[in-house]
């Protein structure tokens, strides 16, 4: 396993690649790897002959007051996960390396960014889809691996890459839980034990919701209250959103009659949890 | 010489030189081919195994009240001119074909945007730099090509590329001009007769100014006064603007102490001409 950690020669690398008729799957991550990054890496193993795995902790998509400084690392465990789950190259730059001075362009998500997690982190999506326009640009992959757990991460990349043609796939992958339902995340080694203990009802509640449109129920105000009212009965967490949109455009719907996602977003004391479901009028699942 | 029109097959072809060792030169143009091009098309010819021109009259990049319902056509020749100038590839798309639906995400210039030109056509550059982060991605070239002329594009592609990490080289190409001086355009066949006998004097008059500095004027005031004042008692064009500012950065300076660009726009009836002039602080020309 190859680490890069200057721009050119990363650019030179996957160059390199492209003209031996490699294909590059591209999972571009900001570390401290938990099974859902490695879902990603395996999807990508399976499907190129090349792994990229790039690692920086972007700060253009950390809000004020938002857990920049103390975002977990562990650089050495990360780089024995990618060794031993077949990723061929480590992208591992700077800050200085990606942000050498201030930025003269900036992008915004007119789209797609002003619900959900959008909502509550002003800024964060732009600072996404600039990381990765800059990543996409230095690791020129064939495709690029996201998890569908941030599906609104997902439905904004997808608007990136169809914007701007970006000649890359965008390839969404299930979402990775716990044996108790909780979905893997980096930020869940930060909850107490008995937030830790209330954490799975995010899904149970989403679940739940879910059911009522299997049951019948197509009005998604109703949706959102019964979701919203079993969790608060469930976790001392402080709900950030439960929320009802259609899939991938992210709008309200008046009526469940096409596919939506069912979000929720929950605010621990050391940690913010996010989870949803995706499921068609019927009620049947796609992720979650 | 091969025409494309779509955008996956753009990429193909691309992909597929670049995958033979082949490097691409990318001359992006509006059409309606003048020597300016052509010089474009030339230095990429001599710097590339493959050229490829793109024409696209960009709705993004003309503002309200601009030339792009007017804004002046002949596919015939343009292809005719492609041809006899070593063009392998010309990328012609539709508007449809480019923009199929609104946008998602828009790009801001927020440096070196609001002087010169930026500063009377609000959204020009962002235009600019979203077309051609399309194109980048379309034609995927290992050099692209503009010209001097507009030597605020070329500073503005600049910080593109920079930002964002595209894997291309930018090439600015020195202004080409007519026997009077008068720098070629696409615009100058909607000149009165009266009007293009007085439109060279733009190139005087920025002769004039960057001469005060070889005869050791440092003070950038009294060079846009004077360069000003000559340009006004020559023709009746509405002088949009005569500024002098540090190249390529764009910014304001107080004493002539580095490299600097003195450039004007002037209205007439049916165009807007724009030339400039670029030197270091004892006056020895580098552009102009």
């Amino acid at each position: 396993m190859q680490v890069i950690h200057k721009i050119e020669k990363m650019q030179r690398t996957s160059s390199e690649y492209f003209m031996n008729g490699k294909t590059i799957g591209f999972v571009p991550t900001m570390g401290y790897l938990h099974e859902g990054h490695l879902q990603l890496i395996k999807e990508a193993r399976k499907q190129n002959d090349i792994v990229i795995l790039s690692i920086f902790v972007n700060p253009l998509q950390f809000g004020a007051g938002e857990d920049l400084d103390t975002y977990p690392r562990d650089e050495e465990r990360d780089m024995q996960l990618a060794e031993e789950n077949g990723v061929d190259v480590v992208f591992l730059p700077s800050r200085d390396t990606m942000y050498p001075q201030p930025l003269s362009l900036s992008i915004s998500v007119d789209k797609r960014a002003d619900v959900l997690c959008g909502r509550s982190r002003p800024g964060h999506f732009e600072g996404v889809v600039t990381v990765l326009t800059k990543l996409f640009n230095i690791c020129q992959p064939t495709k690029a691996y996201f998890g569908l757990k941030d599906a609104q991460q997902l439905a904004v990349v997808d608007a990136l890459i169809q914007d701007f043609n970006f000649p890359i796939e965008l390839v969404g992958v299930a979402t990775i839980r716990e044996n108790d339902g909780l979905a893997k995340s980096s930020r869940n080694v930060r909850l107490s034990q008995q937030e830790r203990k209330e954490a799975p009802f995010i899904q149970k509640a989403l679940k739940k919701g879910n059911g009522m449109v299997a049951d019948g129920t197509k009005n998604p105000a109703q949706i959102v209250k019964e979701t919203k009212k079993f969790l608060e009965s469930q976790t001392h967490g402080r709900i950030d959103y439960v929320e009802l949109l259609s899939y991938p455009e992210l709008e309200p719907v008046k009526e469940i009659d096409r596919q939506v996602i069912l979000a929720a977003a929950v605010n621990y004391q050391q940690a913010r949890l996010i989870d949803n479901v995706i499921f068609d009028e019927t009620g049947t699942i796609s992720q979650g």
